[in-house]
């Protein structure tokens, strides 16, 4: 792999990330969203329910953080990401350039309610998304802000991720997000009518004390009802510091 | 209060158990179902989310232990049990005699799909069940045992208790329910389809390693969507025993 020029590949204001799994790298930039701990335990989520050479597609890709992620973690066949902010595509796709990975990982620049000829129906075995948690209220300043569009629902819900995912996935594929809990009625309700049905709920608690903020959630189409809840994960321990699972998860080693 | 006989008031088999709440009793019997912690969980459940002088009612009351816990922990006005089955009705009936309860909470011999006069439309703030957690599978032997119709959906499925929820709850009033988590994308479509909304989610986990096998569930008819997922409970320790938080709903001391 050639070694690539960082002053060539950075624009203004950005700086690039060390992943921590097998030296993969990621350009962010405060002035839009920057990947958080949502998308890192989804990307752990999905590649332990996972396994082989399946096709994963990344809805709302960003930064593309959650195919380099999975690329690290899974032995997947393909990885593809799509993203409607244009300023993101651009960027995702530099990142893949930083990490020699532009054959591995596709970015494709597209709004996933209206996909082009290049995403197929039947054909993931794996949809993923960490999609904007808040409803699109009548009140929204700003929505051309790309903050905004990756907070809010306002170009894409979770209905469409639904349309998207019945559309795209082979029977029995696996639809994995990350959301607030506040809306897993939305969800469930939603999956089922879209006959993709709930298997797999891991909820995410700031602390043992604490409401859950995060659940991860697996879906599968043409699945039968029925699901599991995975054990508790539990970020923060009693005196403030990330749990020993949490060091696991972003492979880190915990200071003694 | 005059003291009662107690060989007066037990049959062959039966036994007297202390729930360690204001000097409350309930007489079980080992040949029927007998409570267990889901139901002690649920009557905490319904104290920690309600207040005041409500009116609640209990669908498939069985022993009475729901009624008997929350009025010991609650500030009711009114607290009613409904039971199919005419032996544990009975014996329902003698427990809150034995308490000298029998004014206090009464004790209806009714199937919830044909409710009697006796239940008015609209008139009550809290249903609460602890119902049968298993699909009546084709292959179910001993429809009429007593065990079988309290563990499996004979009489009374999820359906049933929405339909009742939905008719007799005062409007804003709310659903308590306890579950598997296995049944939570039944519940939660369902739910919504007879527009009685999920709220509040607490799952309940044996360890915290262990995946959660029950689920506290409280909703509101005509309420909006939005859902809080509580703490997690969990039952047992890393040493095998009860956790501070068990010991102090069941009210007792953890040994030191």
């Amino acid at each position: 792999m050639e070694e690539l020029n960082v002053d060539n590949i950075l624009k203004n204001g950005e700086r690039i990330e060390d992943l921590g799994l097998k030296n993969l790298k990621i350009i962010q930039n405060p002035e839009y969203f920057c990947f958080g701990m949502d998308a890192v335990l989804l990307s752990w989520f999905v590649s332990k329910k996972t396994k082989g050479a399946i096709d994963i597609i990344d809805l709302g890709t960003g930064t593309g953080i959650i195919p380099l992620l999975l690329y690290g973690k899974t032995q997947a066949n393909s990885i593809t990401g799509i993203e409607i902010q244009e300023p993101l595509v651009e960027m995702a796709r530099r990142s893949m350039e930083l990490n020699g990975l532009s054959d591995q990982i596709r970015i494709i620049h597209g709004d996933i309610k209206k996909p082009g000829d290049e995403i197929l129906p039947n054909s993931y075995d794996v949809v993923v998304s960490n999609p904007p948690y808040m409803r699109a209220q009548g009140g929204l300043k700003n929505k051309q802000d790309t903050k905004t569009i990756s907070r809010h629902e306002v170009l894409c819900n979770i209905e469409d991720i639904l349309v998207f995912s019945k559309r795209m996935l082979r029977d029995r594929g696996r639809l994995f997000l990350v959301h607030r809990p506040e809306r897993l009625g939305d969800i469930i309700f939603l999956m089922r009518s879209y006959k993709i049905e709930v298997k797999h709920l891991q909820f995410v608690y700031s602390a043992i004390t604490k409401e859950a903020n995060l659940v991860l959630i697996e879906g599968r189409k043409s699945g039968r009802p029925g699901m599991k809840t995975d054990p508790p994960l539990i970020v923060y321990d009693e005196k403030g510091q990330y749990t020993d699972e949490i060091y696991k998860i972003y492979g880190m080693k915990k200071p003694e």
